[in-house]
């Protein structure tokens, strides 16, 4: 993964300048603030998705990168709304107060509006390549990010607790293939898409990606510190919430999670030794060996 | 006014058929019972800005409908959320509760979030025209929304009610111009854009038609009544807000919401005797003649 850090950095700045050109002109300001620290920081685990799932079909990084940003962005938004009181209540997020702590609800809800709103204006970007494979992208980042896709698996992750009804197996998998899975597969297909290829393999590698970093999120939630992590730890357990640990108790959940990376590996296995594949492989094995 | 009562109906069912396409297979929840409420009814303005723009300049309506649903679905999930507790705190619109006094905070941020990505959804239709033209739709609606634009002015807005500093005119003005007039403008704008025309025109009827709309407003909620508007009146005024009438009075806020209307007429003259700039210029009337 130290091949990755490079990439992360560039990331990093990426998403600066993407935000420093939604507030371009405008007046300092908390909203102003909120975006810039919201959107920095992380793993930037979908982004280096994003470049690698390009880098493994020949794309030119300048092309795959405001696909990556905007790919953050979502990610960020859904972060700022996901803290708020109203839904996971959470006060810390990458080890520093959440925003709507730091400033105000009202800026951490319009805070996520805006970054939502500036995923797509990044998609927009002419550098991205021609206006069908932009459109496509931004059809498919609607449908991952939607109604369908990340926000279901929020509403369904609130209703449950709301309801108290612990939920099976089954729909705990359902549930994190939308909320944490459909960003994770627009990410590591987005390669596919910016060079006109068929996703299928990158989608079968995403899927299994996506439901290992969520069992891995569950068990951080019980074996981590909020030191380490730079988030509250152990409130699933408190909240009797289904998680993959409760479900299926540590050792279990550690074994699927393993499997299932050996599986993202697997469906990789066309793209043989490209130095790309090796990266996305190493990603797979990061997601269940973190320790944030 | 009574010749766009058909085309709003179309506008309703387009809706309709567009929140159904966003929860197509999902089951029923307050997720998707939230989002169909609150893309409900409601004047259509933008809607209609959008369809006789783009009559105006004999774009087939098939191509302006998804366009006109996009920027109704933005202006519906902008509502969800300034409604909400955090921000303008109110229980009412369109004569029945808000969506978090009808559900939670929760589903009313979610509803809201979905809303917004549902719009992007729907400009990537392939229905809009060639892909140059909806990704060119998509980088301006994401603009109008954003941090520049809509957001922008509802941040502005809240900062200035949080700080209790009365705004004067000029900072009125450009906070209007951003949270409602940047909506405005690009769903006026949408048929020279669907055409491959030069915006202009419709840039400058559309600006003073969107401080027009928001000087009548605030009359609207110093003359009106709940029961009328559907919503709580008096609030500006009670919340020591400054409004077009705090600023003007509401003598000289109806003579200069009556003058930009007159501009925003006169912007339309080169368009002639076109039906469809009468009913651009019989909807800048309607929206200070209006009673909702």
């Amino acid at each position: 993964m130290d091949g990755l850090d490079g990439l992360r950095a560039r990331v990093e700045a990426a998403v600066g300048d993407a935000i420093a050109a939604a507030l371009a002109g405008l007046p300092p300001g908390d909203l102003a603030d909120a975006m810039r620290y919201a959107s920095a920081g992380g793993k930037r685990v979908r982004a280096l998705l994003v470049l690698e799932s390009a880098r493994l079909y020949g794309v030119d990084p300048a092309q795959a990168m405001p696909v990556a940003v905007a790919v953050e962005l979502v990610h960020a938004y859904s972060l700022v709304h996901d803290d708020l009181p109203a839904m996971d209540d959470d006060d810390l997020r990458r080890g520093q107060p959440t925003c709507h702590i730091r400033w105000s609800e009202a800026t951490a809800i319009l805070a996520g509006d805006a970054l939502q709103a500036q995923a797509f204006a990044v998609l927009s970007d002419p550098a991205v390549g021609p206006a069908e494979t932009r459109i496509a992208l931004v059809a498919r980042l609607a449908e991952a990010a939607g109604a369908r896709g990340m926000v279901w698996g929020q509403a369904q992750d609130i209703a449950a607790e709301t309801a108290g009804t612990a939920l099976g197996l089954a729909a705990t998998e359902a549930l994190q293939q939308a909320k944490t899975g459909a960003l994770i597969r627009f990410a590591a297909t987005a390669g596919a898409v910016l060079a006109g290829a068929d996703p299928a393999p990158l989608d079968d590698y995403a899927t299994n990606l996506g439901l290992a970093f969520q069992i891995a999120d569950d068990i951080l939630d019980v074996t981590g510190s909020a030191e380490q992590t730079g988030k509250r730890t152990g409130k699933d357990q408190a909240a009797g919430k289904a998680t993959f640990v409760s479900l299926l108790g540590l050792d279990e959940a550690r074994a699927r999670a393993a499997a299932m990376v050996a599986r993202a590996e697997a469906a990789l296995q066309g793209f043989g030794s490209h130095d790309a594949a090796g990266n996305l492989r190493a990603l797979a094995r990061f997601v269940i060996h973190r320790k944030t």
